[in-house]
């Protein structure tokens, strides 16, 4: 029954294994988004704004903040970014880096409990980014992957996973602050990429007892109708016991096969969800989005 | 690595655990279909054509046949519907009748090796429907409730199936001609519905080698949206290791659920299936139909 504790000033999230799943947008990512990428440099955070308020509308329970652009201050775009976006929206955030003054520069600039993504199972990285959770009281996202690479072979990842919670532990942080991501390869390149997570999931949730998550957008890459591909991928994830993920909740049908998972998995009650999002056909499934009263747009649901 | 044939006079379908999920179309049934039972009690069997011909071309591997309409004469109509089908598409058949003497008909009408639909652990029905099961040299599908009902205790309900496997052997029917039906209640009414049906395929297929089934559209009863419940409950079953259902390949969502799920699992080798299904988004995801020259109108993607 392990519980991880996110919170925003205002705000908690727990990710948990008898909990609906947890969803955090991926959005605010300059990899691959060029243009996202030059206007964060040339420092118009406008699209930021945008990306974060829009996910959040489409249903994320975390925003994932990441500000790595070439050649740009990266530590500075962070915490910039960790500013604004806390200032239009109050969930809890996932300050994602590979550079540790990248981390240090979001935490500083964040109220409550971040999620801090990532740490590998390099030595190297252990010995920089423990130090930084267990002194911020953070939770942390732990990579299956070291100093050898990405191992395709599932024990190797769980080896590797169990190394970076024992290292937290003595660290002082708890297994319960442990996210792991087993990591997610394209199904088009490698064929076992989904059978690989699923019983990786399940045995990181019964031996290891901690919650996982994952980049799931990885699993269509280069696939037609690869919403599709990504939904039926989480829909699975949650049924082998995955509790949160890095994604898009504005893709209708991704945001829909979770919602749908956590119906199967009996993680919403009564289904009322479900109902709530789902029940108005004609409002194309924005109904929780309406009530608020935040947005009357067409999402969620065919025609 | 169990696998169970079924043929018609033509074609093989195999359902095995390193498989493709072998959808079973449910359309030919009166149950609920008020103009179906009307058309099919006055000899009019034009709509059992048009749904067979539209489920095979939407993708069905097999199709489920059930004649079963209150005061009129089942085995007549069974034996006509299966002879009619049988006329019109190559698919191998699922005779389906809780009435003994329907199936006979069924069976005698039938080329080739059916699936027969069903038997339960009542032990006044095995011993009518096992010996015509073995006599016919038929596969089965094992429904797991008795005399005490549908019991909600997951251990109960593989106790059943148990019994049944261990009865069919009795009379010479291996345990690979037999698929057990974990049967699946409506979400809506039981919150742990999904949980228990998945629980159950995994145990049936880990300790009895079992292939599965199951009346997929009864999950999502009552519930809107509910084509998107039945397609993430289906692509959730097949991760725990469900091998076919009855179920509806017209609608587009399911369908999709059922071959992405194919693909995550790994039992689409290079994606080929999908690929060829929904490369072509103009084509409305109809590539694989409009090949065959059979049919070009939109199906299977969202626009």
């Amino acid at each position: 029954m392990t519980e991880t504790v996110i919170s925003s000033a205002t705000k908690e999230v727990v990710i948990g294994f008898d909990r609906p799943f947890v969803m955090i947008g991926e959005r605010i990512n300059p990899t691959g988004r060029k243009l996202l990428a030059q206007e964060m440099k040339d420092g118009d955070f406008s699209r930021v704004e945008a990306d974060a308020i829009a996910q959040v509308e489409a249903g994320a329970h975390m925003l994932d903040i990441n500000a790595g652009i070439p050649l740009a201050d990266e530590p500075a775009l962070m915490a910039k970014a960790i500013m604004l976006v806390q200032s239009v929206t109050d969930v809890p955030l996932s300050i994602d880096s590979s550079i540790i003054e990248a981390l240090e520069a979001g935490i500083t600039a964040y109220e409550g409990k971040p999620l801090i993504n990532s740490v590998t199972g390099e030595d190297e990285v252990l010995e920089r980014v423990l130090p930084l959770v267990a002194r911020s009281g953070a939770a942390v996202v732990a990579i299956s992957n070291d100093e050898t690479g990405i191992s395709e072979d599932p024990d190797v990842r769980f080896t590797v996973a169990k190394k970076i919670v024992e290292r937290a532990a003595d660290h002082g942080i708890p297994a319960a602050d442990v996210v792991v991501d087993p990591l997610v390869m394209p199904i088009g390149a490698m064929g076992t990429a989904g059978r690989q997570v699923f019983a990786l999931v399940r045995r990181l949730r019964d031996e290891l007892n901690v919650n996982t998550t994952c980049g799931a957008s990885n699993v269509s890459f280069g696939l037609p109708n690869r919403h599709a591909i990504t939904g039926t991928f989480l829909s699975m994830a949650i049924g082998a016991g995955m509790t949160s993920a890095i994604m898009n909740p504005m893709h209708a049908e991704v945001k829909r096969a979770v919602m749908g998972a956590d119906v199967l998995a009996g993680h919403d009650p009564h289904c009322a969800s479900w109902i709530s999002e789902y029940r108005d056909p004609a409002a194309g499934g924005g109904a929780r989005g309406a009530r608020r009263g935040r947005s009357g747009r067409r999402r969620g649901a065919t025609p």
